[in-house]
């Protein structure tokens, strides 16, 4: 309970509230490397589950795995003016490949004569490299198209860094298509935009907002750049994943042309998509109280904790047999249950750090419930208590980890909805502002007053939002220049 | 078939015929990032079936997966100094955080105010960033064992790289367990070792030798480093994976200690086991012939492809649904299955591809085979062909499957009998090691007698072998003294 009682509340401070947790539930802590996170059990455990759905979706989808040289050659990253213009400035620098013993002793330093031609950098992301090696495989339609995805660890040296959220080295899954036609490369974009909002819907419970980047937020040496974005229980929207039209920029810069059913030689369009260790962040603080972790079924590692109460071995023994007959009910439904008979941590202690780790579902077995043929049944995300007949307790635990995914995103909705407003002046938009939460607002479409809000008020366009929001045109909220549309701006992380 | 033509004969050259496979085979190729190899799509499949499949293996003996930062700080590798002496010479160092245009317009530069305080590497293995990171998880015997393993990438600049087989950067697994007990530590590096070796026989088919290194050839920082040792067709051996007792080396140099029973301090005890994509090169090398791959149908990213013969459209369309039939049943029974009706390449070219990319069962459909209630059968281990009754074929094809996983273990097993020798003299293992092959021989246990093989034939004690070997005592074959046993050489990869 010590450890509990430490877990800043949301209230106080939501950035402590956030450190606190991400350490006291064993997902992940600061390394000795600056900027580097060390991505504990716990943590790594709910990534594997992102991963293991993510992957399977792009494989339905017919992209394939790959692996790429971490290390890029210096010289690549100008190939691309505007991605080299927006990136590749804050990286690790690999110049040297060999160290030594130094001659006084005193330990080992670098080895002056190992030194590198050029030098490289570690990968920030990796079009470069991957277009340079697209150009050996493609030469015909036949090539077409080409879809990879790898899984890999990338760095951008960031000065602020905060667990999961921005860290220096972080986790990610990239993917990089080649298409003969522009209509293809498109369509692939929105494609995998729709997978990553339908994972974001459906596993995370994470009520994220589709739609397009202005040109100010594009990734450099995007056409189109769209977005999913979140909002977190603070009122900051996070982009959660991207999916980048690139058109034929890298493939222009890296020289990659096809021989196309006309026999004439065209270059290809390019798309790149990606989503990283930042959802964790993401997971972490839409669903998450001050009583720590809360996890959507979906994505928990343990689904369901037993715990039993008892008073002497005589009775744990009922208990365990009992516990084993559920135990193996509950895995033959495809939840994961852990039965905690621990003996060294008192039933309060366990209560509260299965709370802290936000395992879904708690049951607790006494000696007296065995008696009553009862069991009492705790739900994570409302905290509510019952107790319930054993008999069928299974399917009911089964039908509750639906019910508390299904809350959890209606809760997060509920949320987003009450915090998605409408404003037509400047003065109103900069009040709103404060309060958090996405503002819809009209927008001349240029980068200089974007530019001018952002300076203001620390607002970004988020996204030119798809769906449901108002599409009617306006004029602009700082110049009254005419505005297509709304536009979704929020202070993000 | 033109490709097909390309490929070297082993019996001209062996290493040229292994170069030739892995890149027309699509499994890997170099990138322009010296010694780092591009995994392509095809190989990064097989790859991906082993590291599921032992991924699955460690969490069932209850390892948790986590991850490590890739930079290691400088001053981290001198902590322990046999790791030190043994490592850490040849590695990628990172010395800047930032590039910048150079003023003159001519591109992009390192920026020389970007400096870092203390350089770092890039990993080569991570034994210190994680126990400089165990000394937080670890205060008393209750957080012990404590057992980790992490998939990543590694680096280290080898001068001579080859592909999968000794690449500058690779990919693999490392796992790091904690231990209160020598004891335990020492079955923890055993257990590992069991794990490997019953992959490397029952899904690689390959009948790998386990046995522990001599000192020369143990894992910097290691007290016994276990290995399971592979031969290749060449008669070279081939280190497959290494599991190391690290006895309390790392956990003094990070001083990582814990609170015992009895309330007093001690230091850890600790192992570290890996195996790479290094494991791609000894399964390509074991099985495959002049006609290109041969993949263990446990291991096969695609175990079955079905090839249509045709003259019309309207044949095809028939043969098109009774191949769907086949495919729902093939997949029900767990198989892996390829429809390649493609009609931009002729049936010749495909078999000669599918034979090239190691499918191990080919079953081709034509117009008569329907008419008499046959299809034609090819395996690629024998490259034998029959025709049978389409009725029963899919089980008939389980059974097979199953055939070929052993019919290529027991041919490798052969193989690696016929090439075990035991000699007496010097001089007879001076001529025998010329052959190629394992030879068992007595050895006096010193060092320097090793080094002088070494020097003299370019043979490495591979390591002491268990199991079945002859364990009397003799006398070593180079200085007449006193052998506790015969021990296992060859010239090694």
């Amino acid at each position: 309970m010590a450890e509990l009682k430490d877990l800043t509340k949301r209230s106080e401070s939501y950035s402590q509230w956030y450190n606190d947790l991400v350490l006291k539930a064993d997902l992940a802590e600061q390394s000795p490397v600056r900027g580097c996170m060390v991505i504990k059990p716990y943590g790594y455990a709910i990534w594997e589950k992102m991963q293991r759905i993510l992957d399977d979706k792009f494989k339905e989808n017919g992209i394939s795995n790959a692996y790429f040289p971490l290390l890029i050659p210096k010289s690549f990253l100008s190939r691309e003016a505007e991605h080299v213009e927006g990136f590749a400035k804050e990286c690790a620098v690999v110049t040297h490949y060999r160290l030594k013993n130094a001659e006084d002793g005193s330990g080992i330093i670098v080895d002056p004569a190992a030194k590198l031609e050029e030098e490289m950098i570690i990968r920030p992301t990796s079009e470069t490299i991957i277009w340079s090696t697209f150009k050996n495989w493609i030469q015909s339609y036949r090539d077409l198209p080409l879809r990879v995805n790898q899984w890999a660890n990338v760095m951008r040296w960031e000065m602020r860094t905060r667990l999961f959220l921005r860290t220096a080295e972080f986790l990610w899954q990239e993917g990089h298509t080649a298409h003969a036609t522009r209509e293809e490369a498109e369509e692939e974009a929105q494609t995998m935009l729709h997978v990553y909002n339908d994972f974001a819907n459906n596993y995370m419970a994470l009520p994220v907002i589709m739609g397009v980047k202005s040109a100010n937020e594009r990734f450099a040496g995007a056409l189109d750049t769209y977005t999913i974005e979140g909002l977190m229980q603070d009122g900051k929207a996070l982009q959660c994943g991207t999916s980048h039209f690139l058109g034929r920029n890298f493939a222009k810069a890296f020289n990659v042309q096809f021989v196309n059913k006309e026999n004439n030689l065209e270059s290809v369009w390019a798309t790149s998509w990606g989503v990283s260790t930042r959802l964790m962040g993401a997971l972490i603080m839409t669903h998450s109280d001050d009583n720590g972790l809360v996890l959507p079924p979906a994505l928990a590692p343990i689904q369901v904790v037993i715990v039993p109460i008892y008073k002497n071995q005589e009775q744990l023994n009922t208990i365990d047999s009992k516990v084993a007959e559920l135990t193996a009910e509950l895995k033959s439904l495809g939840i994961s249950v852990k039965y905690d008979n621990a003996d060294n941590r008192r039933p309060g202690f366990k209560f509260a750090d299965y709370e802290l780790k936000g395992v879904p579902v708690r049951l607790v077995l006494g000696a007296r419930d065995l008696d009553n043929g009862t069991i009492e049944v705790m739900r994570r995300d409302t905290l509510e208590k019952e107790t319930r007949p054993i008999e069928g307790i299974c399917q009911y635990v089964q039908g509750l980890l639906d019910d508390i995914q299904k809350n959890l995103h209606k809760k997060a909705l509920d949320m987003r909805i009450a915090n998605t407003r409408s404003v037509d002046t400047y003065e109103e938009f900069k009040t709103e502002i404060e309060k958090g939460g996405f503002i819809l607002a009209h927008w001349d479409g240029t980068p200089e007053t974007e530019e001018l809000i952002k300076n203001d008020t620390k607002a970004t366009i988020r996204c030119i939002p798809y769906g449901d929001f108002d599409q009617t045109p306006g004029t602009c909220m700082v110049t009254g220049k005419p505005s297509a549309r709304r536009v979704l701006f929020a202070r993000a992380y």
